[in-house]
């Protein structure tokens, strides 16, 4: 792989990159949408990378079905899909880790000390090997992609991070390939993520300022489901993913709930600065 | 650096990159000169790295001499000085480090415990502002250019390393910037760093395989020097870095030694293997 950017850059072919950890879905699929539109050649990565998983979580677990993923690329003309070996990636002796530190342990870093650190490291490991111009991030991980930007910018990655827009579903629920963790009763009451986000905006669109009354009004609501366990609910600044008491600028709230097996996250970002 | 980089690349120039923290010495110079014979053009950066100095150490004392630096780079033909600045090296809200683990927290690691985190951290930047098909780092730091082969190895840094042998002074005393903070009586004791790797050395090629015994050897030659403090001496495999008991295959001689101000290293790598 690394051979042949080289020599796609020789030709001075602009390269975009669209990592994944496959089992795609439309979000991933939008995503690669916006990589043909901003480069010349698109490779998509699929590595389900060990190093984000903390040992409680669903590494062997996590679905794969490469396959379909074949097919799906094919149909899109996705000039390259790039598939290391976890023994290439993570060799005898493997010791090195990039990691964004501030921003790495709050919202999901709580309950997942390790994850971003494992994030930052492949796509570090991507981007060496790929040499991207371009890659593609979801703003669904809307956490991973503000990581992801601040680490190219820190370590001066020659890369332009975009993201795209997350991808629902008729009921609102994000796309996400571990909706299939969840049961049919579990998957009906999953879409209340959304609804309290899209109740928070409304909230801030008619002049509520108070972040405490805004995260209640979201855990009420989120709470009526029965198979909802909250992890987080956090109003922050974009930029520093720092809390913010009144909404002022522009804000993320983001959240991460239990359904069952499965972890969902969501958010919204809103630029506040209405009058109160 | 960054677009002259991208343009020398399309060029299809090879780049040699000897970073630097500047107060040039022959060491330095002689890096350069294995620059050039294995590229097209040569860049040498000079920038005093504050994320590898502990809060107690020397790094606003750290020698600069940045016009008598120039002086010799433009003597010695080099293509290209980069000297960045610390604000954009590290602008507000900087966060992100590569850390190599299990090598940086041994050897000058344990006394210097974020040293090399820091040290990862500027060259994997450098690496990717220059862009270099190859680096040039000394023998003098051991541990900093296994370190460094391991981070290129680990996160596919396109760049091959090449070192660079000590370079010392007509009493062997190795070539060191920080050789200007030696009082006169402490110039004249620092030259036993290089007798006990010699005794060392010796002792080995007569058939000596007990590391005990090798390294009380070395530690009573250097005791004898007033100014002398011993920080470490340590004979460890070269690629793990980890103690061994026997000599056995290549292993590494390190030691750090205190003369008042300055602590100087050294070391000497050995094929052992010599039936005992």
């Amino acid at each position: 792989m690394q051979r042949l950017s080289s020599s796609l850059k020789e030709q001075s072919k602009k390269i975009g990159l669209v990592p994944t950890m496959g089992f795609l879905h439309e979000g991933h699929l939008s995503l690669i949408g916006i990589a043909k539109k901003n480069s010349d050649v698109v490779v998509v990565s699929i590595f389900v990378n060990p190093t984000q998983f903390g040992s409680n979580e669903d590494y062997n677990g996590y679905p794969r079905d490469l396959a379909r993923d074949k097919k799906l690329l094919e149909k899109r003309e996705v000039d390259i899909l790039f598939i290391p070996r976890l023994k290439d990636m993570y060799p005898n002796g493997y010791t090195t880790y990039v990691e964004v530190e501030k921003l790495s342990r709050v919202l999901c870093g709580k309950s997942r000390p390790i994850h971003f650190r494992g994030v930052t490291t492949i796509v570090a490991k991507l981007f060496n090997i790929v040499r991207p111009d371009i890659a593609v991030f979801g703003e669904k991980d809307a956490q991973q992609a503000i990581i992801i930007k601040r680490m190219v910018k820190d370590l001066n990655f020659p890369v332009k991070i975009i993201t795209g827009p997350t991808i629902r579903e008729q009921d609102g629920l994000a796309v996400s390939s571990r909706n299939t963790y969840l049961s049919e009763a579990e998957r009906k009451d999953a879409p209340v993520l959304h609804q309290a986000l899209l109740l928070a905006k409304n909230l801030i669109e008619k002049g509520e300022t108070d972040v405490n009354k805004i995260v209640s009004s979201i855990k009420k609501l989120i709470q009526k489901k029965k198979s909802a366990k909250i992890d987080y609910i956090s109003i922050v600044r974009k930029d520093t993913l720092k809390p913010v008491s009144r909404i002022q600028g522009e804000v993320l709230i983001a959240l991460a709930v239990r359904f069952g097996e499965a972890r969902l996250i969501d958010n919204i970002t809103i630029k506040g600065g209405i009058k109160a």
